[in-house]
Parts: structure tokens; C-alpha cells; sequence
């Protein structure tokens, strides 16, 4: 023990307020419905401006890959779809519709569980998830069962493209993180994760460093930017006054060029298949 | 869509900038080594003032489960361990020291996966996690590898009681919630989740609530307790100069008394067993 149980406990140590450790996540209110072609790192940057901030070198941009998606043009129109036998079986299966499946098995290498209401998948881009990421909701058009949106084709790609359009706009070479929600296994609810990042990094690897007591740290890798994207979907909201940006000031690990690659577990290190 | 892509785009809404929606994490600063009997409420409160701030009753703590299981005596010394021949063969299965096994059966209710350096279980408080969440960083002691740092035996009592205290102390009734670093099935790194809960909704349903189509909207639970914990501890950090605990300012969710085991998803709901 660093002191006796009869000694008075030791007193809150000098804090330098000049060095306060803070993490700050700003909505930013007020962008207009995204359309394919839309361009967003100008409605980003306008955003910015509305919201009485100013862009400065290390923040970072986390964007709903809803808006990512829409503004690449992702949106499906279901009738253009023909599901396939495997589509229509597993459709049965998982009571959706086969259209819908047959989107769900093309952007997917493996169907993971298939139950009632449920399918999960791993999608080409390597991340286990529900309905390979698939969204019907907040998708504008006279009948949104008719249309579904799709991962953008590369999120790292995206995100690197917006923070370079950022930097044209702003003159400011901030981060980009591209979010989503997922499920859990053996957990209730959706969290948000990073499923695209440019200039942050996914992973940050302490092996190597120590505790306070000298002792090599056990928690090795701290899935940094799925914090980040957890933290700012919070923030986001789900329902009617959502927002699909948020400005993120504060971060505390070091830039560094990254891929949300760094955060899917290889398979064969995978114990739950 | 709506307005044609011919149209020139829409211009940023207006943004009231005084209901600006914002969320705050400042880590607080300067707490001490904490041991068995410290009165963490008290080293909280002093902590927030020491940090130049004040409770504010919409705030929520995050405190780092490490110094609540610390301040209520979970280290146990690992020569007072006795294996049983169960644990014996499982250490030899994943290369631990057949007594911290030991300490990890006798906290879980069911091991689902074990191989070599991994070993994950079904926590008896529900949480499936690695090692029973059982930790040997910053631990104090001559020889941290003789001694081990269990959960807290009901976190949501330990969050409510802290809540209480912090009550007492500075008379206003914020929420609290202790978070623990989990890693994930099929995404690498750890990130904060809460284990105990006291005042803050551990999930949100929107169950009901209608999207900007007026869809209704198919993501329905948000984990916000698990949320705002991996916000937390990004702030924490987890290296030397990490910090146990962060005061967190624009939680936007209705407060709500709730549990931890909200966010457990029932075995029978789960897939990956």
C-alpha cells in the first residue's frame, strides 16, 4: 500500500487548469437533407460556421454514414432488385424482404446467424454486423419501403475525401471519422462504431507502456476511434431532431494515417463464428 | 426527394446557438491512490473542485471501475487461493495462474470460450467479458503479480451509494456510472461500458418514435450508459497518466432510474454462445 489505512488520506494532488484534460462533441445543427452528388464538405464546413465554431488542426469530424451513403448514391430502388433462390430462402427464413436480403448477401462474404428478424453478416468490408449495414429509415422518397441504403462502397476512402474537401473549404487538416451503429453480441442496444476514418487513428496500441505501479499494461489496444464514434453518435440522436454530424475537440491520442480495417479481428483470431 | 437536384441545394438552416447541443467530458484531475475504506464521494467532490468546476444536477459521473472495487476491499491476495482441480485444468488451457482462475470461476456463472492467453465467461453479474473482468494493472503491492482486483460485488448499489454520497457532500443529485474497458467479439480493442448505473437510463428505447419521413424507426435501443462510458474512457485514458474518474455535461437522454442488466441481452435473445 502507498499509505497506512490510519494515516489521513492523501489530498487531492495540484491540478493545472491550464492543462484540463477535456473532450468536447458539438452537433452540428442545421444540414439540410443529403442527396446523391450533395457536396459535404461544403455543407460541413457552412455547418461549421453556422454553429458559431471555427475548424482548428486537431479536431475531428464524425459523420453519420447515412449522409455519407445518400451523398454517394447509394440508395437502392427495391424494384430494380431480383432476389436470387438463396435470397428468397433466406428471406423465409429471417421474415424480410427477399429484395432486401438479396441487397444484404451481395454487399456480404458470410452469413454469420439467421433467425427470425434477424441476420447477422460479415460485410465485404470485414465488419460483422446486422443486415450488412442495410438501413431503410431517414431514407427520403414517396415509399420508403421501396428503397434501401448501402454502406458507402469504401468508408475510409469517404472519409479521407471529405477531410481533404475540408481542407479545400477550411484550410484546416482535421480528422474524419465516418460512424454507424451496431449491435453487440451479449449486449443490449446499439452502440455507435467507426466504420470509415481518415487522419485517426482506429486502433491505439499501448503495448509496451505501464501503469502507475510499473506494471506492463494487460489492456493493450484501445479501439480509440469506436469511442470516439460511440461518444458522437450520443450526441447524433436517433429520432426526428437527429443530427448527422458532430464536431469533436479534444482527442487525446496522436494523429496518424489509420483504417477502420485496424478494427476487425482477423477471423482465424475470431472465437465467435 | 425533397427538392429536385436542380434546384440549387438548400442553405444551412438557421442555428439557434443557445440551445446549441454539446457534450462535455473533463476528467477529473488529481484524485489520489485510492485503498479499501477511501471515501470516494469525498475524493470526488474535492476532485471537482480541484478541477475548478462544480456539480451541476444534469452532470453524470463516470468513475473507472478499478477504484470503486479498490475502495471496496476486491483486491485479494492471490496466496490465500486455493485452486480447485476445475481451475487447475483450465489455467493449463489458457496459460494462467491456476489461482486467478480460480478467482474467475468462482466470479462467473458459465465459461464460453477458453484458448490459450483468452478466457471468456459469463460474469455472475451477467456481463460476458474476458477474465471475469479480474484485473492485475495498477494494483498496488510489493508484487502485483500476488494479487488480483475483482468487479465490484453489485455495481449498481456502488453507483447508487456514490450517487448518495456525492448528494451529501455537494447537495445536488447528479447521475453516476461505473465503466470497465470490454473487449468485443469481432472488432479489436477494448472500449468503455457500463457495469453499474445509478439515475442514468443504461438504455434508450425509441421504440415508437418516427424518423424525419415519419418512418417508423427500425433501430429502436440505444446502449447510452455504454455510450457515454467509452466517451469517458477515451478521457481516462489507460497508461501512466491516466484518470479514474470524468464529470460528463450534456448527457441528452430524460434521467431515469435503471440497471447495468438492462444492457445484459437475455441468453436466450443470444446468438453467440
Amino acid at each position: 500500500m502507498h499509505y497506512s489505512s490510519l494515516e489521513p488520506q492523501l489530498p487531492i494532488t495540484h491540478v493545472d487548469l491550464a492543462r484540463r484534460r477535456e473532450l468536447k462533441l458539438i452537433a452540428l445543427q442545421g444540414i439540410p437533407e443529403v442527396e446523391h452528388g450533395s457536396d459535404l464538405p461544403r455543407l460541413l464546413s457552412a455547418a461549421v460556421e453556422q454553429n458559431g465554431l471555427r475548424l482548428e488542426p486537431d479536431d475531428v469530424v464524425v459523420i453519420a454514414q447515412k449522409i455519407v451513403s445518400k451523398s454517394e448514391g447509394r440508395l437502392v430502388q427495391l424494384t430494380t432488385v431480383e432476389p436470387s433462390p438463396r435470397a428468397i430462402e433466406l428471406a423465409q427464413v429471417v421474415d424480410k424482404d427477399p429484395r432486401l436480403v438479396e441487397l444484404m448477401l451481395r454487399e456480404s462474404v458470410d452469413v454469420l446467424r439467421a433467425r427470425r428478424g434477424v441476420i447477422i453478416l460479415e460485410h465485404r468490408l470485414g465488419f460483422v454486423m446486422a443486415n450488412a449495414g442495410i438501413d431503410q429509415s431517414n431514407v427520403p422518397g414517396s415509399d420508403n419501403d421501396d428503397v434501401a441504403l448501402l454502406l458507402p462502397s469504401d468508408p475510409d476512402d469517404s472519409a479521407r475525401r471529405i477531410r481533404q474537401g475540408l481542407r479545400n473549404a477550411c484550410g484546416v487538416d482535421v480528422a474524419v471519422i465516418i460512424n454507424d451503429s451496431f449491435g453487440r453480441a451479449w449486449r443490449n442496444g446499439v452502440t455507435g462504431v467507426a466504420i470509415g476514418v481518415a487522419g485517426v487513428p482506429a486502433v491505439v496500441d499501448l503495448r509496451g507502456e505501464t501503469d502507475r505501479e510499473g506494471r506492463v499494461l494487460r489492456v493493450t489496444q484501445i479501439a480509440a476511434a469506436d469511442e470516439l464514434a460511440a461518444a458522437a453518435s450520443l450526441v447524433m440522436g436517433q429520432a426526428d431532431e437527429g443530427c448527422p454530424a458532430v464536431l469533436a475537440r479534444g482527442f487525446p491520442y496522436a494523429r496518424r494515417d489509420s483504417s477502420a480495417r485496424e478494427l476487425v479481428r482477423p477471423r482465424d483470431e475470431d472465437l465467435f463464428r
